[in-house]
């Protein structure tokens, strides 16, 4: 099957035809950055792909702009997936501080990595150990002291999605988005809170649903929340955010082709639309082996790979626009420059969250609650 | 401005690109059924775009296939908006009924047709006569007469969006989609939920927010609801068809291009994810001239029509594909055969209903709508 992204095959049209079609599929158009030599120079060395943009807003007229370059990271892991477990992390380690120089030598201000992106994507095996000793303290452990140090070298915030492992609480795992100040400081956590059940994928084996709400963490670079991997498929995951004041959502994934990749530009964007703030939507990249064979619930052979991870990250904006995506093959950093206040602007103009009616499905979701729910259903007398 | 489709210009590239482009933008492909003379005939005759596809899924073991098919109308008025109202109104009909014709002679079981398609889509005048009088009774009406009429003729079930004039409640207006069964009978309606104050669309100039919930009409083809127009930004509405049951949702819309349309291809198919359901999007084509000047509180130059209706109607599949579009310019219609039972199949395998914690949100809503609601922020304490 062809590797090619959406934005590839695009670029084998007449200029005139790619306009159009861009216009269509990709709205109002960003604009590319240029890009700086060192950042260059680190994507030819360590060859992985970057690409920067802005999206185009009207100024505020009372208030100054708040321009925030959001990096998104998308990365393959380095090592077999034999290799003993802490040389498979620093391996990833030594890789992802790479993609982060690079983000910095774009000007990025908030960045975010993959989910679990200290360790291979391990759930479709259904093997507990060794794999769960990637879990580690959210505050202490190895991913806390790297980003922590990266964070405060680049005084960026940083958004690192981990396994957890809570000691407080009898050893309980978790899927975790870690937030890193511009200082280095850690300033909270939120963990995910759909779980999915979708062949492979019942990651409930490994950890439950999160307990930690929808928190929204107000850092230097603007008010950013997470929506780990399965919960985009959630409106109201994404809303719950939204209420809570975000202006920009990150969405953590580690997804493969045959089951998602049409959804994965869908839903990033209707999330970004109807909670009018920006979207970055990661997903790791490339094949991952694993020594055991394991089966996935859908009657074919056991194999030892899950799928391939389509990368594919972008920047999904209010306003319907989004960014190119990085390719579907290699690691990539994507850095885009807005203006933060084009959320309220946005906001001022489709008035989506004026006209939500809230009052009527706060009701309704309560009444769906209960046991006895009945539908309002009006069935045709003729049947 | 090009007026060409995405459709269109992606006919342009190789065929290998074209598979994998459609493959990435539109899901699992969707089959072209062949289409009856009778229907290519009505489509030359009359000048308009026919089409026909067929959504493949795999037919449940224990119950027969429950096989529908869809149809999606869009068309543009037929007089200037200057003729006599009943001419005006008339003509569309006549045109309408060749649309629904051909629907018929594609095998259509269930079809909709765009937003108040008895008239031009005057909110943007803010002018209420003489245009108000295209409202009229949803069960006695002209227009209920004739798709009474039509649907008996055909065995068709059909959704009619109209205004409604409600004399019984002090000669109030509605935006209402009226359901007849396959019999001609008169099921129900449904009112529109939200209503846009977006630059020229405050509509609530003419109407207010529905009062009737979110009504799934059960028919002899499925389980059928209606999201007006602007209330397809609203995942909530979405949602709560969805929680009564239904299996196909129509989003009969009118929207023109500068608004909305890098939207267009996003957010009906979020909905038929997030839901699992059939979504049929349509909308309205063409550009209707009226007779006063009007301002759209952009800063523009008074003018006299509100731009351009771009159709581009389709039908999205639960499992995240969808058919092709019709024609940004012409009127058309176009059908998808499908099996409901695919919606079951959807649920049974993503289990997002099952993973939706909705206790979760009911509470969240409810907290919410209390003024003194406190968003959950996390702040960083550098700051």
């Amino acid at each position: 099957m062809s590797t090619a992204s959406v934005e590839e095959i695009i670029a084998k049209l007449s200029p005139d035809d790619q306009v159009q079609i861009k216009r269509l599929l990709q709205g109002n158009p960003v604009e590319a950055l240029e890009i700086s030599d060192a950042a260059q120079a680190l994507a030819r060395d360590h060859d992985f792909e970057i690409a920067a943009f802005k999206t185009n807003s009207v100024a505020d007229v009372t208030r100054p702009a708040r321009k925030v370059r959001i990096a998104v990271i998308q990365n393959s892991i380095v090592l077999p997936t034999t290799a003993p477990l802490m040389d498979q992390y620093k391996a990833i380690e030594a890789r992802v501080e790479k993609l982060i120089d690079a983000a910095a030598a774009m000007g990025a201000n908030v960045a975010c990595l993959q989910e679990a992106w200290t360790a291979p994507f391990f759930f479709c095996t259904r093997e507990k150990r060794p794999w769960l000793e990637f879990a580690e303290d959210a505050r202490e452990g190895p991913s806390a002291k790297f980003i922590s140090r990266m964070a405060a070298k680049y005084g960026m915030v940083i958004v690192s999605p981990i396994l957890e492992r809570d000691s407080a609480h009898g050893q309980t795992i978790w899927n975790t988005a870690v937030v890193f100040s511009h200082t280095g400081a850690y300033i909270g956590k939120h963990r995910k809170n759909h779980i999915p059940r979708v062949g492979d994928f019942n990651e409930s084996t490994y950890y439950f649903e999160g307990n930690t709400g929808h928190p929204v963490f107000e850092t230097k670079f603007g008010k950013v929340a997470i929506n780990i991997c399965y919960g985009r498929h959630h409106p109201l995951n994404w809303m719950m955010f939204g209420l809570n004041g975000a202006e920009i959502v990150f969405n953590p994934s580690a997804t493969v082709g045959a089951l998602s990749e049409p959804l994965w530009s869908i839903e990033a964007r209707n999330a970004s639309i109807a909670n009018s703030y920006f979207v970055g939507a990661i997903n790791r990249v490339g094949t991952e082996s694993f020594p055991n064979e394991f089966t996935s619930g859908d009657g074919k052979p056991a194999h030892k790979d899950f799928g391939h991870f389509y990368g594919s990250s972008y920047v999904a904006n209010p306003d319907g626009s989004r960014t190119p995506g990085l390719s579907r093959v290699r690691d990539g950093v994507l850095v885009n420059e807005v203006d933060l206040n084009f959320c309220m602007a946005v906001k001022d103009k489709w008035c989506f969250q004026m006209t939500a009616r809230y009052e009527l499905y706060a009701e309704g979701l309560a009444n769906y609650l209960k046991p006895d729910f009945q539908p309002q259903v009006v069935r045709d007398p003729s049947l």
